[in-house]
């Protein structure tokens, strides 16, 4: 069809980005082309330099260019609350949402024996170390309630709990906004068994 | 929130990208970083060059790489038809939709006085050459019928017929797979008083 090989290139390359389809990448490649390529270039570097310089924080594994990420050396941070949670954006979700001013660590991913997800893979070596090292009261699982996350929630938390650390986890129940007849049962059955008084 | 410069600044240049919001920023990132770094080293750097080597053909203005594009030097097509359309990607949804074989021209806008796009902008003197110059026996005005694209399309055909070319427009009415009941008025009604026999 179109045998204008860079053009090409450029449309096929947008295609690594989560939900860009042919038609989407057509689309942002003209859009940059035409409309804005000085944006175009700019994302081009800041793109690859940020491919190549984010690795993971060595203390709490979350992205970062730097040795030790910046809420792990914020000297305001409570040091008696760590925050598990799955991924990176879980971090940025909780920043913006609530008023938790502790650290956390990114286990990246659930156990999942099957895929080959053990506990080294969610860097619960470092995790135990921290635990041992550090003055962590309360351990928080902020882990989503699915079967592989209950799994490795319920992992993590008894180990922590064996060695006298206070464990919680995110309140299940019905999300605000929500309308009961479009709640899911399970969910549903949850939050009626765990009712409590108003 | 996040005081990861890098990271930070790979979140705010995604959003160069059309229709892409801080929270979709973000979900780029973090899936490329987390799941498709070589996908994004690869478009860094196709983008990067894309963004300096993509220009307009000198004879027919689409986005190319090369001085004249493959379409315009295509030995394959008719030299006795040109096609004007607006964007460089109308050329791509006519080859994917038409059988049409004959050339292209990229107008990059429709006239706009008002906006200071006038003939100029639009490479009209260009086309002008181009018509007096070439055995084009039909000019196919294939322009969006707004009022500026309108306006534009009877701008052009107006000079063209003026030098015996034959000059045509696409169709206009209801489209395939529409129903009434949903259809803008203007268009209905053209469509009723345009109406042919079955
Ligand atoms: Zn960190
Ligand atoms: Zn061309």
């Amino acid at each position: 069809m179109n045998a204008d090989a860079l053009l090409d290139r450029l449309i096929e390359a947008l295609r690594c980005l989560p939900g860009v389809g042919p038609k989407s990448a057509r689309r942002i490649a003209f859009h940059l082309l035409e409309r804005d390529r000085a944006g175009g270039i700019h994302l081009a570097e800041v793109l690859a330099e940020s491919m190549v310089r984010i690795k993971r924080c060595s203390r709490c594994r979350t992205l970062t260019e730097r040795e030790v990420c910046a809420l792990c050396t914020n000297p305001e941070r409570d040091d008696g609350l760590l925050c598990i949670v799955e991924q990176p954006s879980d971090i940025l979700a909780i920043e913006q949402a609530t008023d938790y001013r502790g650290r956390y660590f990114v286990l990246g991913g659930r156990l999942s024996p099957l895929d080959g997800v053990g506990p080294e893979e969610l860097g619960l070596d470092l995790l135990a170390r921290r635990l041992h090292d550090e003055p962590i009261a309360e351990l928080i699982l902020a882990i989503s309630p699915t079967v592989e996350g209950s799994a490795t929630a319920h992992f993590i938390g008894e180990r922590a709990a064996a060695q006298g650390i206070r464990v919680t986890r995110l309140a299940q129940g019905v999300p605000l906004g929500t309308e009961l007849e479009y709640l899911d049962g399970g969910t549903l059955a949850l939050a009626f068994s765990t009712r409590c008084t108003l």
